[in-house]
Order: structure tokens, then C-alpha cells, then sequence
């Protein structure tokens, strides 16, 4: 790929919205779509689901958790839904949230970000306990590929703030810092970098400055979560355009399982976020 | 099966020493034992160490990472691993480092640790960026199939110091807010608890009492990384006879490929950990 993540990412953003529709196949969504908990089920609901975004949002965001729970056979299933997005044209997040020490990256950035890998996607989340340091090699064959990662900063579930919250000897906070050290690998970039952060929707306006980034942000908590567009507005004012995706998985795969249901609310999620951001 | 992880554990660490043999065919090993790196390669690199384990120690510790590279298809060789090490009577923990909001880990949950899944193993390790507190579903799982876990706490590579030692509003770092909460979990246990945790060999004796755990340590850091087994026995003594397994992985694949190599570097990695601890 020539273009850079960020740029892709931006322009089909800019495009059809910042809608990420999340393909989240858990054992009580496939039940809920009146089917059996298999492979076979995980597939049906992971695939209605991508055909129902084809056309209408340009991103989606695979929970990679609800795929490894049937093993090889689940990753399968994933692997096609990768292959399945990427021949629409779709922008493939996967949400693995992995993060290691460095020699044991690299591994991780080859089952995500080398093009050879059946599971090489877009961007793959990233959690920094072991430090932003330690991502190093992931951060770096995300920009050898023009691909891109987005870390952890602040989730938006209430058991992760007295840890993300936490300050430093230096007296920074862990999500400040983290941040901080995931902007600083965009500072070259003139538009929009390849590194990205997750920061939950549901939290108020943090220390530090959202535009300081110069990369995009994946927001998840909107919807089931509790946090209305008009929150996430609010907290993203003054980015850049094109530069947050929202994700949306609960409140669109409780329309299922008729595919035409699902599209409906698909469609409503994204004027609702078009018309706010 | 009846008896708890714990109990399990710490029967076949008394009797075979704490050795855990590290699984972690990357491409640098499987490259340095002269195979291509492939799926095959792979394959041969952990099924090898593998058989040179057996009789040798009780533990290994697959690193997902490595296997996750090749997609699909190197978690089929994960599978066989596993089985294969059940099959020998090791117990297996896979190093996974995963960990999400509470309703994704219960996909993590049913992936590692339930009966059915072709990935499920003794124990998993987690990562508790999102608060231990969202790993509940995980905890409960590994509680209702008398199987373990390990969260990180304070692991032993350096860019993860400032994030680990950060201090909570309570003025409580990380990593011993981290050990408190697991420890918690363990406080009803009579011998050692199913909950356990990641301690580097590398650092200082940390502020809270590792005594208190009353559950597993698993301990990366020695060897390659830098600590010998004296620091070791210095950072857990007067913890419970039989809590303690060693991770040792680059220093005894550098052995390879020759089998019989392999062999003997874990054989005295294996008698050298026995003295100390």
C-alpha cells in the first residue's frame, strides 16, 4: 500500500463517517440471533454482520476475543471475514489488545501487520502495561507497511481508572503518559500519523491535549456503554477532521439476526455520529 | 479434573523443581535451529522442546505470540502442543497476556479455559490494564474448571517501571495495587490459591509482601534477561515451598537443534534452579 494508514484511514472517514461498526460474535449474540453456539454460528453472525456494513460505513473493528474462543477454527472464520472486508474495501481494525516485551512483539507484529499473515489487518489495538517502549517493534513494522496500531490509553470501563489514573514519579498520569508517548512517534507526520489511541467515550476531557496526537483515535462506550455522540463531540472538539472512528457493536447486533434489521440500525448509528462530528 | 490448579501445581513443582521450559518458537529460533520459517518449522521447534521436557520438568509455557504469527494455522500447532503436553502429564500455561473490558474476557475465558476448547490449558496469563477488577469472568472460569491464572504485576523488562510504579490516588502503586487485588482472590484458600501472578527476576524486592499472595508466581528474567537464581531464591524466600515456577526459554532453545543439546541445557537449568529454591 502506498498511502499511509492515516491518510486511508482519514479520507474513507471524511467519506462515509466515522461509524466503526464492531464485529463482536459472542456466545450471547449468536444465541440472540436464534442460533447454535458453533463455528458455524460465530461465521453466520460475524459475516450478516460485514455484509451489512458494505456500503454504509467504512470501517469495522473485529473483537478478535469472540473469534479465539473456538481456537484455530475460530481464527478461520477471522481470517475470512479479513479477506471478506478487504475485497469491499473496508478498513479492518482488529481488536486484540495485545502488547508483550519487545522480542515477543515482534511476533505479534507479524501475525497482524505482515502482509504475508491471513490475519494482516489495517491496525491491530495495543495494551502498553508493559510499556510503550516494549511496543517497539510493532510501531515499527506498522510504519514499514503503512499500517497503523492504536494503544490503550483510557478504556472506557469503570475498573481500568484507579490504574490508567495512577501518576508517575514525574507526577504524570499512566493515560497521560501513555498518551504522550504514542504522539511523539506521530511527530513527523504532516497530516494524519499511523498511531493511534483508544479513549473511551465515557470519561470526561482528560490532562492532556486530544489534538497533541496528530494520529487517530478509536473510540469505543458509545451506545451500550452508556455514552451519547454528543459527549463524544464534546471531548473530540478542535481535532482533526476525519480523525475519530467510532466503534458501535452492542446497539447494532441487538437489531439481529434479520440482516435487513441489522442494516436499519446500522444506517440510523451513522447519521446519528455523521450529524454530531 | 478434582483437585484445584493450585494444589496441582504445587505437587509437581515440589517434586520436579521449578523449571518451566519456555515454548517460544520465534522466527530468530527456528531460523537459528536451520529450518525455514514456516508452519513446519514451527512446528518442529515446540514439538521438539516439548519432548525434551518430558521427564525432564512438570511445567512449560507456550508464548502465543510465536504461534499466533502463522494465524490459523500455527494455532493448529498450538492445539497439538497442548494436547500432546496434557498427554505427558505437564502442566501447561499458555503466555497469552490478554485481558479486555469483563465482557470480551469472558470470550478470553471460554478460549483458555473451558473444557471444550481445543486451547484450553492449565493456566493463562493476563494483562491488567483494564483493572483486575474487568478480569472477573476469567477468575470465575478458571475457579468453576480448578484451572489458574497470572496476572502481570511487575514484569521483568525496564520499560515497564514508570507504568508499574505509578501511584494510585490511594498512593498505592501499581503493581502492588495489582498484587492486592489478586491476592484478594486467593484469600480463601487453605494451601495455595488458583490466582497468581508475574513477578520478573530482574527488579528489587517490591513493597508488598509476597507472602501474602498465597497463590502461584510464575518468573521470567532469568537467563537471557539477566537474573541468575540467587536473586531468585532472595526475592521468594520465605514465600510457600512449591509457589514459585521459573521460566526459562532463549537460553535453553540456544541449546538447539540438536535434541540431545536441548536435553542436557534444560537438564542443568532444571538442577541448577533445584539447588537455589
Amino acid at each position: 500500500m502506498d498511502e499511509t494508514f492515516g491518510e486511508r484511514l482519514r479520507a474513507r472517514l471524511l467519506d462515509a463517517g466515522p461509524l466503526c461498526v464492531g464485529v463482536d460474535p459472542s456466545r450471547e449474540v449468536v444465541r440472540a440471533w436464534e442460533r447454535e453456539d458453533t463455528v458455524e454460528g460465530l461465521e453466520y453472525v460475524a459475516l450478516t454482520t460485514l455484509e451489512a456494513t458494505v456500503g454504509e460505513a467504512a470501517v469495522i473493528k473485529c473483537q478478535v476475543a469472540f473469534f479465539e474462543r473456538f481456537a484455530s477454527r475460530g481464527f478461520r472464520v477471522l481470517e475470512r471475514v479479513i479477506s471478506e472486508a478487504h475485497a469491499a474495501g473496508l478498513i479492518v481494525i482488529a481488536d486484540a489488545k495485545r502488547g508483550d516485551v519487545g522480542s515477543t512483539n515482534e511476533g505479534y507484529a507479524q501475525a497482524w501487520l505482515e502482509d504475508e499473515s491471513p490475519l494482516c489487518v489495517d491496525a491491530v489495538t495495543l495494551s502498553p502495561f508493559l510499556g510503550v517502549g516494549a511496543l517497539a517493534p510493532i510501531f515499527q513494522r506498522a510504519d514499514a507497511t503503512n499500517r497503523g496500531l492504536f494503544v490503550l490509553v483510557a478504556t472506557s470501563n469503570p475498573e481500568g481508572r484507579t490504574l490508567q489514573s495512577a501518576r508517575s514519579a514525574q507526577h504524570e498520569r499512566v493515560e497521560s503518559m501513555v498518551f504522550r508517548e504514542v504522539a511523539e512517534r506521530n511527530a513527523d507526520r504532516d497530516t494524519l500519523g499511523n498511531f493511534g489511541v483508544v479513549l473511551g467515550a465515557t470519561r470526561e476531557r482528560p490532562d492532556f491535549d486530544l489534538r497533541a496526537l496528530r494520529g487517530p483515535f478509536l473510540v469505543p462506550g458509545v451506545g451500550a456503554q452508556g455514552a451519547n455522540p454528543t459527549d463524544v463531540a464534546r471531548l473530540f472538539e478542535g481535532c482533526v477532521e476525519g480523525s475519530v472512528t467510532i466503534n458501535v457493536a452492542r446497539a447494532i447486533l441487538a437489531a439481529g439476526p434479520e440482516p435487513r434489521a441489522v442494516r436499519d440500525a446500522l444506517r440510523r448509528w451513522r447519521d446519528e455520529l455523521r450529524d454530531v462530528l
